[in-house]
């Protein structure tokens, strides 16, 4: 395998498509971003990125909360809708139906099969960016979209985003924390 | 929809597949993790979170550098090995063929297609996990699998990681910042 070296960039292979709801001057908001991922397991924890210039980042700012919404693949024109629309220039409260969980600063997308519900843990101001850390309050779910209790992304049909594109989800390959049993030492 | 709340959990849908190198102890180590996304766009940076415990972590904290490589579904069992194993147990060192990029402190996977080198920025200490916020250096990347010079999923084959399950990518559904202009408001 011949290498090359492309430069530093913000590379990620393939990324979950999520919807960042804030609630900003009182009105609910929602952005699609993809840089987000668990960040804790015990408190729970998730974090995501967001351009500093971000509407989102001013109703995250204010009420030190947010939401992390699970689309389906079913919502796709929505939530790209979303990430090309900033709601400094379009209200965005009527693309998603709103709902409140514990926190009753974050506004939850209905349509969205799974729902992640934060406290601002902290911030990381890394430039262009800052990223975003919340402890996990709640996590709310379609009951249509779970398998023994748990989400399911067979029925949840999450939109996986790599290079400017929106992808299913492909077939299993392995199972975790199993496959590599298989393993034999060089 | 009918939904229900299912506690504080570290959940997200859907994760790209990671090994985390670091040399510990002057020896390169790889270990398996999914909690990995970009964390800013300029200067370009990714972010992983680890367990305390793990023996990775102990060789972010003495080289203040990491890389993230991107493992192709062909190697999923020597990327599972890597989760199944610490290295504080059994030299990972030969699991993978370790080459050297602009750092000289961090290990890069030559079987893995893509290979981001990184320098520690931040780390946030969440619990249970850190943070590890890295600037990237440099991406190394298989001329074989780039397209018009860019990384392409097509041909890396990354591994998605959900409910402890490894999967393929699946078909594209839609291009981002793009299928958003069939939405017409409600």
């Amino acid at each position: 395998m011949d290498k090359i070296t492309l430069g530093p960039m913000p590379y990620m292979s393939v990324m979950p498509t999520v919807l960042v709801g804030a609630n900003v001057k009182g009105k609910a908001n929602y952005m699609t971003a993809a840089w987000a991922t668990v960040a804790c397991m015990a408190p729970p924890m998730v974090c995501v990125a967001l351009n500093k210039a971000r509407y989102t980042a001013k109703g995250i700012e204010e009420n030190k909360s947010f939401s992390l919404n699970i689309p389906s693949a079913q919502h796709v024109v929505e939530t790209d809708h979303c990430g090309l629309v900033s709601g400094s220039q379009e209200d965005k409260s009527k693309v998603f139906t709103s709902f409140y969980g514990k926190l009753k600063t974050v506004p939850l997308a209905k349509e969205c099969p799974v729902n992640i519900e934060c406290k601002l843990f902290s911030e990381v101001d890394c430039g262009s960016h800052v990223l975003y850390v919340g402890e996990v309050v709640e996590i709310h779910a379609d009951k249509a979209c779970l398998t023994d209790g748990k989400p399911d992304v067979a029925k949840i049909h999450p939109i996986v985003y790599s290079q400017a594109t929106y992808f299913d989800i492909g077939k299993p390959v392995e199972k975790a924390f199993s496959a590599g049993k298989k393993y034999t030492k060089k």
